[in-house]
């Protein structure tokens, strides 16, 4: 499948639903506008009974079919959830949910349904800060399967809606332990699949730089948080039992001798404008960029 | 905020609602389930009436408050789209939904909610691979912002749920090219916000290894599939003249001269058993790969 990047429902184009001028009666359709596939979007932002709802759906979908319409899209505040029963029995299906929206969809033509699929993962993001001393950042947790376990582990977090990796990873060593950082590298990362309500899971290991050092422990979900040796850290039973952190811990180790080279961000801009973070080996590349900017 | 990988409604404990003794009346409540973090999981497979719901509803919550349960959740399949409205105005807001359900959340204390968020990203991928004779597999596209631009790009398609990226990548080649493929390396990876319902994406640029060579292309979305000299792909003018094309156009051409490191998976086992996928840099870990294996 082609992985479209353009999807976006901020760029569709309005079209006003006019029916021919010979028909006696002016049916009145639901408003809507168009999609750069073929589709049509509505938004119901207006308080409306589903009595009225249903008919006019009706009337709408059957149109759109006669129009050739692809993908139909209905997007339901939360407030217009008196209208989601109707909508599932015209023949619609939930495609995602926001805590204030739901997105349903429908696909109208005879051919294979090509409609977008949903997020799919979560973005995690796990911290190895180390001091001048060989010490990494180290922190015991409150809640979770590591709670009184006495294992001491690298900060991690989630990252927010629409923030980059290597922003979320500073903001949350900074919230759990006070400190701050710089980001450096991306060293590794784990791909893990059913992990929360069947979704999938992406957790980049990341080394950052500390600018301070003073430890304040965020209390409401770190017992405790110190700088180890990193030594110390490593030799820890669970982390020496456990296969994957095993192997993480080996690759800190090995980046704290500056024996390893990971992933960098550069910030640069997409076809479409906007800028995006591209993340690469900074070191094997540093002939091109040079090259670049001598042009 | 703490980054929980423990949160499955796999497993959870089945918990009866008793009523204390004393009370002279027996208040039916909704079956529910109880979480790992102090929660509830209702899941309402049978089919009831909105009028039946709301007061079991409310006296549940009612209930699980004096509990000090936190965050409730219920679960409604498609077929119960007529319980939406009755929930909401419990105090529900949506948190997700797939095309067969809707799961709704109410975060019951006075603390602060720490309910974990959706699916925040999807998960793209873009094949690097190239034949003996420098020539890479290239494609033109049937739709999107690609289409009839006479651009030669590199194939794409975006990981299916639950799917490996390591193993997406193989697929969309075998699906758009007919070209068999074995997984090198991830050579680098974009992250993007709001590229499609204001989501996120990953794309991940990955080399593979051809094992066939014959194109048989797939109609539904390809246009035109080759094999092209690398250097005339890289010399494009849309490659040249967008930036995240061209830095990409550039990493493939100096791994083309074995001049660049990327992230190569292992397969690893996580803390609770299943299987993942590690990236990392490969090269730089031999020894201690290797030393691993001599212990």
């Amino acid at each position: 499948m082609i992985k479209n990047m353009s999807i976006s429902t901020s760029s569709m184009s309005v079209e006003k639903q006019f029916m021919p001028e010979n028909r006696v009666e002016q049916v009145e359709l639901l408003n809507s506008i168009n999609d750069l596939h073929g589709g049509v979007v509505v938004n119901i932002e207006q308080p409306m009974d589903s009595k009225v709802f249903s008919p006019l759906l009706r009337a709408s979908v059957s149109q759109w079919r006669q129009q050739g319409k692809r993908g139909v899209w209905i997007k339901l505040p939360i407030e217009r959830a008196n209208l989601v029963e109707a909508a599932v029995k015209e023949g619609f299906r939930y495609h995602h949910a926001e805590p204030d929206y739901l997105m349903l969809v429908c696909w109208l033509p005879e051919t294979m349904d090509t409609i977008p699929q949903n997020a799919s993962h979560r973005v995690g993001v796990g911290a190895f800060v180390m001091n001048n001393q060989r010490e990494v950042l180290v922190v015991q947790e409150n809640s979770g399967i590591f709670k009184g376990t006495g294992v001491w582990k690298l900060p991690t977090g989630v990252a927010d809606e629409g923030e980059d990796l290597c922003t979320s990873v500073i903001r949350e060593v900074k919230e759990e332990t006070g400190v701050e950082t710089e980001f450096v590298e991306v060293l590794a990362f784990r791909q893990s699949h059913k992990s929360f309500f069947g979704k999938s899971d992406l957790l980049f290991i990341c080394m950052l730089q500390p600018r301070t050092f003073d430890i304040e422990k965020q209390d409401l979900e770190i017992e405790a948080a110190q700088w180890m040796p990193i030594e110390d850290y490593a030799a820890q039973p669970f982390i020496q039992k456990q296969e994957l952190f095993n192997f993480v811990a080996k690759i800190c180790l090995s980046k704290s001798d500056r024996n390893y080279i990971g992933f960098s961000p550069l910030a640069t801009t997409t076809a479409s404008g906007k800028t995006s973070y591209l993340y690469f080996n900074n070191q094997n590349m540093k002939h091109l960029v040079t090259s670049d900017n001598q042009q």
